[in-house]
């Protein structure tokens, strides 16, 4: 599930019926730019969320029948950062 | 989900029964490059749209038969940029 | 749906049965690189084509049973270049 | 399947229903950055793990209903390295 | 279908058990590095091989219910190499 920021909400009057009338949120990361997300869980612009993609975006709502192909799953609330343990006895690949 | 710009309609004769007689347009971004793509909204060359991918590309149809894995899925109006709130107390990932 | 151009027929003897004895066509594009694909059209090496992912890819075929993740769907004729119409009034994502 | 190192468990108390209560780790590679994926396996920090994405990340899991769209599926004893046959007598593509 | 040469078998005593007792294959590529394939073909360290994405990598095993999204299809005899008709009368996009 990928990481983003929420970016804002998209402005988008033209659109199919299959969306429903829920928010559409504008993310980016640097991964991959700037991508449309649904959003049944309510986040802010400056919130730093993760997503499914494909069948499972449209099973993150309530209504099953909505169209997606990314909504967001959560709101991540912090992460420690540097801690990955070098000394676990494994190489890298 | 993906967003682009129209490019043009693309002129494609030889093609499979499945994609009917409906409008294929060529969209361009950055991340992306070229990509074609069903359009059941009516996009014209310069919109910016944003489109489903996968299963949920063909649910945008009225037609579900359609074989498609990209459609256009809404035409945005304006977004607003820089916006994002940089004092929301998190950190980056 | 991807862009591509055909660049061989695929000489693979041992495969699953799945593929049945269709063509499989090498496609290439900058994007990507090369891309094994099932073809229902009848390409040329040479010719430019879009193609269908994923499930979509299998509905392509007269036969749905057919085993492929990328099958071509139709040649490109051609597309008119550099006419995207900049006075569209809309700002850049 | 995709090769990852856990780097972390992701603390994400506003989520959807669908994801449960399991774990959700933080996993990291040099190609695709951070994902976050749920885990049916019991992986550590700094263990090399590989994943399955779309529907069959759902099928990982003991419980099908739970929304995912990445499960860790194995933990990675070892490799060996640099062990390509040369003189395979094929060419590179 | 993805293009990649077989490294090695991948040691795996920690995983899932949709994944049975198959042999898993670590493949590399220059587009995406490292990847973890099922196998029902048989092919060994040093073959150029071709794969099956999402739920076509299912159904390429004979046990449909096996987990996996990313499974070997075929191995490559050859192809021939720099021979695409450059006199095809068609524009590059």
């Amino acid at each position: 599930m990928d990481i983003w920021q929420v970016r804002d909400t998209l402005v988008c009057t033209e659109r199919i019926s299959g969306l429903g009338h829920g928010h559409l949120r504008l993310l980016e990361n640097a991964e991959s730019g700037l991508q449309v997300a649904t959003d049944p869980v309510g986040a802010r612009p400056g919130d730093w969320v993760f997503t499914a993609k494909g069948t499972a975006g449209r099973h993150a709502h309530r209504d099953p029948a909505i169209l997606t192909d990314l909504a967001i799953c959560g709101i991540i609330d912090y992460w420690p950062q540097e801690d990955i343990q070098e000394d676990s006895g494994q190489g890298q690949p």
